[in-house]
């Protein structure tokens, strides 16, 4: 079915509210599920609602904290998440860390014990909008063997990085460390298609792109094998290793995902020489590269962002597809 | 054959040194070449050095000129390259970045018209070798098609992150966004060898682990397809847009690799609070993976800089190996 914005916004944020949270952070959290919805990810939109207030109901995200500031030194500066809500904890510090490159040209925030920030490309926008490059990425539960090896011991680390333009249309990366994700995989076995290249092995030890034979062996491949691993193990040792929390072996101890680590980067490119043109630039690249002879014919080449912008569009005008069953539950909450 | 480490550092020295570098210009170029071959990255080592050597005699690498800056606000500062020496350049604004983030937390410096800086790996083990984590990255020439895409419009944008240990072990990615560079694809062809994985599409438009087809369709493969083709985007924008240099798309207009754009970013770990033990996060995450289970038997899960470490004592007890013909050639200038 069809949910418009704002009663999905209005559902989200009441549900927030009983749970404990203030007006402002009840209003703030639901519409970064509701955007994120909106924008077509409705994995960690919507569909991620129920999985969240299960973690309020647990006690794993407690609805009366937010991240604090514990250390500084110029232009780099620690949070704590105090275990509060994932995306609020996300926007402050990425808020913040626009702050500083406002003053010294870049910024950089560290956060620890922070919950899942649902979609990294969130924050990616966040920065873009305000006219900032944003990097920021996050650690996750182990879920993902290291390359060469069986057991899962990596996590997918998203890493996010957004570039601006003044139409709005930014240029914006959000990309885990796996091939496909969990929720991908589970998306292409109830289609009953295979996954459109091996995306994980099967119980043999083969590389396989059946979504049952990976979800049984848990051995999901890192984008670009040996590459998506190593990208993810540096990820992890930045965010950790910043932030003083959690890196991905120890957060995975005790199987719950919490207690996360991530990284907030925002860097003002208005810092350079007047007479650059930032825009041209952009719109040169991204023209040269729609420009390529496709694989397919009368297929188009999308960059990193742009089928958000189209989603985002097209959902704005005809309403957010929501699955009837997730909404019943969410309803029913 | 083996050559001795200084006996390879003196004979680049004193060819560099004929080409009007100065006494130290060549020192630390040649220095950089000769631990790039005693790390094992031979290819951005000695055997890149007669390309060099023929980009100075075309006119594209000034031997006079080096990166000067620009402009700068705080913990971001712009450098232009002046089209000389890639290595050197690259060196100094690694340096720079890093006394910024001594003095902010973090340091960024942008880096325009500069010239190939050979292994990227150089600046974040420079970065690490100081203890600070280090982030950089760099154009290139178009060498790849955008996922979807038959014509090459992206370079395969290497990126770098290096996080710093005491023991001087440290943690480097040096990570193309190409699943295969156009160098190792050439090793597998002259082994007589097929790629591990698909590299590439061959003629009828199929992937192929094939490296003469590869070679023939010069259609090499993002690292996770759509994923290595966005990171490589992502990358080109934010070292085009803050140098206010050369995107990919502008800098292979003339066909020729230079006039580079690339960024370089330093961060100070010892800005977090003073109870957090870095090497000890560190190292229990490294002890984790590489206590995977392995695919093969009796192999070993490396991390991102470990066969550097290996290959770097290998072969400083026994010599770098180097294939005759380019020893002789380089011999000959």
């Amino acid at each position: 079915m069809l949910v418009q914005y704002d009663n999905l916004l209005n559902k989200l944020k009441s549900i927030l509210k009983e749970r404990g949270f203030s007006e402002s952070d009840s209003y703030n959290s639901a519409k970064i599920f509701t955007d994120n919805s909106l924008d077509g990810v409705y994995s960690h939109g919507y569909m991620r609602f129920l999985t969240v207030i299960s973690y309020i109901d647990k006690g794993y995200i407690d609805v009366e904290k937010k991240a604090t500031k514990i250390s500084g030194f110029n232009a780099f500066e620690c949070f704590d998440g105090n275990l509060g809500m994932g995306n609020l904890n996300a926007t402050i510090c990425m808020d913040r860390a626009i702050s500083l490159s406002e003053k010294f040209g870049i910024g950089i925030v560290s956060l620890k014990n922070t919950n899942h920030w649902m979609r990294g490309g969130t924050y990616g926008w966040q920065a873009a909008n305000k006219g900032f490059i944003g990097i920021c990425f996050s650690n996750t539960i182990k879920n993902m063997p290291a390359w060469g090896g069986v057991d899962k011991k990596l996590g997918n680390n998203p890493l996010v990085i957004a570039v601006p333009r003044s139409n709005g249309n930014h240029v914006v990366l959000d990309a885990a460390m796996s091939l496909f994700s969990y929720g991908k995989i589970e998306e292409y076995r109830k289609k009953g298609l295979k996954l459109p290249f091996c995306g994980g092995y099967d119980s043999n030890g083969n590389l396989t792109d059946i979504p049952e034979e990976v979800e049984k062996t848990e051995r999901i491949l890192p984008a670009g094998y040996w590459k998506g691993s190593s990208i993810s193990i540096l990820l992890d040792l930045v965010a950790s290793v910043l932030s003083g929390g959690n890196s991905v072996t120890k957060l995975s101890e005790n199987n719950i995902e919490n207690a996360l680590s991530q990284i907030f980067i925002a860097i003002n490119p208005k810092c350079i020489e007047k007479e650059v043109d930032i825009d041209s630039i952009i719109d040169e690249v991204l023209r040269d590269i729609k420009s390529s002879k496709t694989i397919k014919e009368n297929s188009e080449i999308l960059y990193p962002g742009e089928r958000v912008v189209k989603t985002r569009e097209y959902n704005t005008k005809n309403g957010i597809p929501v699955i009837d069953d997730y909404w019943e539950k969410i309803c029913n909450l």
